[in-house]
């Protein structure tokens, strides 16, 4: 409809009338720039599809499986029996007399419950969160990278990951014009970042993992990204995503070192998105934290550098994203700022406490000689075999499937193929005035039920097409969405050519 | 220290070292503006002082009595039963099959977990929250209005209120210089607002309540408040809080009805501040709704005016701070705007599930003829009763002590009285570059380990001094409080005459 000017007032149905005070003319313009693919017009439209189908709307298959968003728990991953015991002794202290509970799960409780104002977790924590719960974190991260020291006093629990990341970007972005802060994102991306940048207003500087090298990251792209930004805007930040979303490679020791002398040579501030450190599946990979690198290098580069790294409950064997626990670790962060950041995160009063006490398990759980180690170690491996089992199935499979091209899945939650598409759909997708893999995904969801999100969400180097799928579905789910995968591209470039 | 330059290198200990990337001259400037008195230097003081007890550095108190903030459960307050019957059930469906809960408690979570992804608290949930609890808080709605339709499609989860609050002036706010959008907030306020609204440079734009008519609003000075913000913004929208946050009044029907006509009238979007609507103490008072008041008031109102109202687990007889749940009601908003809070939402995948649970019990609690409907109504009658008492015993022990004037507190959790401080002490302050209340307040911590919040932190009428004390600290304590407030104040009063 046409936009009226504010002020003016209109009769309908004989009832006075006005325009609205808040329009999308009126609102403001940085929202309207957010865009977040994972949660975007595919989504809307496999719940709509969803609806039909339970309304009896006759379709060509009978289920939507969702393939879109990296969400364990909705595709049947079972819980940590251990984790929920406590969670469940936290809500209701009650069932601390009963004896139905192994005694670590109530000694885990007990110790959380302490440290909540008046025994509940119903009480607001300190705005960084539980001391304790800091405190063992940081024991976390020294055991997880050989003894480099933790200060519990850097570590912020967070609302997941997202907080933490939003958070940091707050603090970093200012400035006008050729002034304004860049921050360097992967492309492909997680789209939290372009959305948080274009909230922010802050300049997104692109620079492109290699797809060929198994979307490593090369030196002489993030120099050709950051020369190029800087005749424009004042890139202050370099964000990577390790293991990568939507990209699933794990990065090698040498390339985070590279990345880490060209942060301290090209003064970048460092965020490290790792929420993925225990989803490493391929063989001769490994996990290499951004943290411990860093302290490898010397003092040179630990004493210098500034980092953010971000970790949640939401991943890895966990899968626990509905309570969204989080922490960010933050190392050489001028004490002046750190200041500002912890007055910042008190306006928000504290992450949910239900959250921090789950982190505080993933960080403290059953050590052996404990009751519950043997059932924890089992269900985790379960997990993280099935889940290795199934990044290898996807690869596979979709490798042979003629104008489908996937990097092996080392690690996280994804594959991102590269799909070829005939020139014909790509113009009738333009036609359309969408992005040609979006039409491909938004086709493919009407015609198998199988919702994916389009490459263009997370970007992609031009005139290269690809799709992102978790690998989270069970085993069965998994091959039957695959085969229509298959059976679908092979129709659609029939169709099209 | 002076700050270096931003290439500078130097050398440390013969160590190789550089300035930061990130520091208080280069980090965003609009962060540095944020301030929350709620968590400020009292508060860091208060828990400095209590370690220093711990470690037994004599004081002339034994103990902090914290009364700074709205934590009902950190003050002794019990959770409902109920409540956390079913978030135990929900944390850890296996109890479904014990038989040490009631049946209505294990509905209950049946219910939800059957509205989960995989029938999993862990699971993400729609952005906007779980269709089920939208539907319930719909209902709840329509029920305390009575019967004023309310659509679940316009209620939206959110992390605590104050998630739903930002996240509304993040629409709203935008433009630069004089068409900078101005956000008009009562003072004393809520410090959440100032610094949402410095976070994202709005214009924050004041009107005064009327402690002589017990902290109410006046049409007249909402007036000269509009007025004078015209001249150098773009006021775009009005806050209220009722029952009122420091100030405690509960506002009069005639009052709520007032202030549609002025937002009607003068085009501005209403956020109505809704989160004590169980506290309201004084008889005579009621808690009116701003969404039934706007309805009564008939079409020409109901169809325009252009609402959003903010409720949370945290407050009334809940006090489930810690679980960070909420919802918000947007009402006459703009189909488009309103999509584009649902993509901006969206972005952060969902409010956390267990405060999305506990919101759904709170407006779906247990009805007559269920097994919990006794005791959850002898809890939460206790609760509210014994918050009526502490208001009561509040209002009149400060009004005994000479130079302290104390509006009755008709409702939320609040005292504000009015405090008379002696000339020297106000130099004294302004000597050391402090509010002058602030130096009370600090002083009062330091000789008693009572720990309020100075007024400054609030906002308040230029000359006069206030401080803000919850009155949630159990009855025993509550009467040490206010007698050692009163003992102090005859003391500082003496000390600076």
């Amino acid at each position: 409809h046409a936009h009226q000017p504010n002020d003016v007032i209109r009769t309908i149905n004989g009832v006075f009338s006005r325009d609205k005070v808040l329009t999308i003319d009126t609102m403001n313009p940085t929202v309207k720039n957010v865009e977040y693919a994972v949660r975007g017009p595919i989504v809307q439209r496999a719940i709509q599809i969803e609806k039909e189908l339970r309304e009896g709307v006759k379709k060509p298959f009978t289920e939507v499986i969702k393939a879109n968003i990296g969400d364990a728990h909705a595709m049947g991953q079972q819980p940590i029996t251990f984790f929920r015991q406590v969670l469940a002794l936290c809500s209701y202290p009650e069932l601390l007399n009963e004896n139905m509970f192994p005694e670590d799960a109530k000694n885990r409780a007990r110790r959380i419950l302490q440290a909540c104002g008046g025994g509940s977790v119903g009480a607001y924590s300190a705005s960084q969160g539980i001391d304790c719960v800091r405190q063992d974190v940081a024991r976390y991260i020294e055991r997880r990278d050989g003894g480099v020291p933790c200060d519990p006093d850097n570590v912020y629990l967070t609302t997941g990951a997202s907080d933490g990341i939003v958070t940091m970007l707050k603090l970093l972005v200012c400035g006008e014009g050729a002034s304004r802060t860049g921050v360097m994102i992967s492309i492909p991306q997680y789209p939290l970042y372009s959305a948080a940048l274009a909230e922010l207003g802050a300049v997104q500087v692109n620079y492109y993992l290699n797809e060929e090298k198994c979307w490593s990251m090369d030196l002489s792209e993030l120099e050709r990204s950051l020369a190029e930004a800087r005749k424009h805007c004042n890139p202050k930040a370099l964000c990577i995503i390790n293991p990568g979303n939507p990209t699933g490679q794990v990065q090698s020791r040498q390339c985070i070192e590279d990345v880490i002398r060209f942060a301290a040579k090209e003064r970048l501030f460092l965020m490290a998105d790792e929420v993925y450190q225990d989803n490493v599946y391929a063989e001769g990979c490994q996990f290499h934290s951004f943290k411990k690198v860093l302290f490898e290098l010397g003092p040179e580069y630990s004493d210098n550098v500034e980092l953010a790294s971000f970790h949640s409950t939401s991943k890895c064997y966990m899968g626990e994203c509905g309570f969204r626990g989080g922490y960010m670790e933050v190392i050489n962060m001028d004490p002046e700022v750190q200041a500002q950041l912890s007055k910042l995160v008190s306006v928000r009063l504290c992450p949910p406490v239900p959250g921090q006490a789950l982190m505080d398990l993933v960080v403290n759980s059953p050590q052996p000689g404990e009751p519950s180690h043997t059932t924890f170690m089992k269900e985790r491996t379960a997990t993280l075999s099935l889940l290795a089992e199934k990044a290898k199935l996807t690869e596979q499979i979709l490798n042979t499937v003629p104008g489908i091209t996937c990097n092996p899945v080392q690690g996280a939650m994804y594959s991102f193929p590269n799909i070829s598409l005939p020139e014909k759909s790509i113009k009738e997708a333009k036609a359309l005035g969408q992005a040609p893999d979006m039409f491909y995904c938004m086709k493919l969801l009407e015609e198998t039920g199988i919702c994916l999100v389009p490459g263009s969400g997370f970007g992609q180097k031009d005139g290269t097409y690809h799709f992102r799928m978790t690998i989270l579905p069970p085993t069965d789910k998994l091959k039957i969405l695959l085969a229509k995968v298959k059976e679908f591209h092979q129709k659609f470039t029939q169709q099209y050519s």
